[in-house]
């Protein structure tokens, strides 16, 4: 695959529909000046617009619409993509999702349905559906055109201005990762970051593509995938992708911190990659200038609910 | 007074101290594209460091340290220059500044006092210390090292490509729409939005700068001065400066839209400024381009506390 040909049509095709989010660059105690980009304030509130657009606007539409399974902020994203170019949407979420993004999802006009059981359950619905009824399932994290949507992040970065030799990010299903690690390509270092208590591409860097992993812990309807997308996994390994784990402290922490220092009130998953650094679970060699990504803000409770 | 120059050599100041907030162009319904800058991503959440850093830069800072009067954000802001400086500070508050900027004050290592009655009693505290200590006293808005600090936020703007015909500036006591007014100068348009319980310029405009104004709302306690500052009352006399009022209602929708829309979670007074778009109170002309600035995020309850 020409990643660098996909994403670059990807970023032409969603750019009237998504957000440049902006980007900072804000001086860390202990670590100077690191820059941020804060994805968050995409529509729907994380990254994931980016992929469904670019799915949508990547081949016809069924009339049957579309579905997905998601632990909510992929649905989100879905409901509102399908609704901003005319279509209907149906999304299966497990129960973790949580009342704040079922609100979420709901309010972006889509059909939604609460799945008992884990994410992988919303998944098995979500593929009957699209069987019974020839709806187009736009998977959250497998699938080229969802890959390619997450990369125009990393592209937009770089057209911003970023100067990190070292990108952290979250990793849940590998979709935000497998972008970045598509675009960037060996030019900077991309640093993969999850929670301990949802290991998924950690365990499959060591174990292999296969390994099914149990997920937990306050990230977990963002970042609990238990199985890693293999795009994802193929291009971490080619690339020897670091892999660093956080504690739910950690995470806790840096979103605190978030808050306290800069503002932005973001979901655990958005200040996962940033515990990496806070934490120590990853430490930068001198002179390694370092990025942040910000990618997620549906907190629960809803602040303002 | 220079202020073109006043406002240069305080951004050089202040530079090393200072966050460059980022900004961000959103598509607002029924409005198209519309500029904004996040300042409530300043330190301590307000643009208020900017003129507390200037104001502690610019002169010698007696052995006393620095005392202040605060409905809130300016004594967050006074004490943390002082503290990132190594001074002593001290802050006067009225009650009404509540228990989430009253924690946020002593946060940053001052010494605080909670003053019966409104902003004007606690001024009088603040001045009476001043007087027995030898302590230096920042005014909240009005002098000039205040109103050139706030104005480094207007400079900052146009270095990062501001575009707009039109900025929308929430008004208190005046410090940092006069800092607009000063360094805009008539190049663009600066209207001052107030909310219609606090609507200390647009009565000043209307009757004269020594109009006493009863204050109110969920604003009060950033946007609550009961008399103008003169220095941001000239500028706006002499300039005609448009003065528009926004209901409660107007500032609490505006604030849910941010957070709703832009996962910007804000004080009223930080929405305040939108608020005057999204109502109508402030109608663009067709093909004006309009710009809004978020000023100040430190809302109660601290959705972390």
């Amino acid at each position: 695959m020409d990643w660098q040909a996909e994403i670059t049509a990807a970023a032409g095709r969603i750019r009237p529909h998504v957000r440049r989010t902006p980007t900072l660059t804000v001086d860390l105690p202990g670590f100077g000046p690191v820059e941020m980009k804060l994805e968050q304030m995409q529509h729907t509130g994380s990254f994931k617009a980016r992929g469904a657009f670019n799915t949508l606007l990547s081949k016809p539409v069924p009339r049957a619409g579309v579905v997905a399974a998601s632990g909510g902020n992929h649905g989100a994203a879905v409901a509102y993509a399908a609704h901003s170019l005319g279509h209907p949407a149906k999304i299966f979420v497990p129960e973790y999702a949580g009342p704040a993004k079922i609100a979420l999802i709901r309010a972006q006009g889509a059909e939604l349905e609460v799945v008992p059981g884990v994410y992988a359950d919303a998944l098995a619905r979500a593929e009957a559906h699209a069987a019974a009824t020839g709806a187009m399932q736009i998977h959250a994290y497998d699938a080229p055109a969802t890959v390619a949507g997450q990369g125009t992040l990393a592209l937009e970065w770089e057209e911003q201005g970023l100067q990190a030799d070292t990108v952290l990010i979250a990793v849940g299903g590998g979709g935000l990762i497998g972008g970045a690690l598509a675009w960037l390509g060996g030019r900077r270092r991309v640093v993969a970051v999850e929670p301990e208590l949802a290991p998924t591409l950690h365990r499959a860097l060591a174990e292999g593509p296969e390994v099914q992993v149990s997920v937990g812990g306050i990230a977990a309807n963002a970042l609990g995938a238990s199985r890693i997308g293999r795009i994802a996994y193929d291009l971490a390994k080619a690339q020897g992708t670091p892999s660093v784990l956080v504690s739910e402290e950690a995470i806790a922490s840096a979103r605190d911190w978030l808050w306290r220092n800069l503002r932005q009130l973001v979901e655990p998953a958005g200040a996962t990659a940033l515990a990496a650094l806070q934490s120590g679970a990853f430490r930068p060699e001198k002179g390694e200038r370092v990025a942040v990504l910000v990618c997620g803000a549906n907190p629960a409770p809803d602040p303002l609910g």
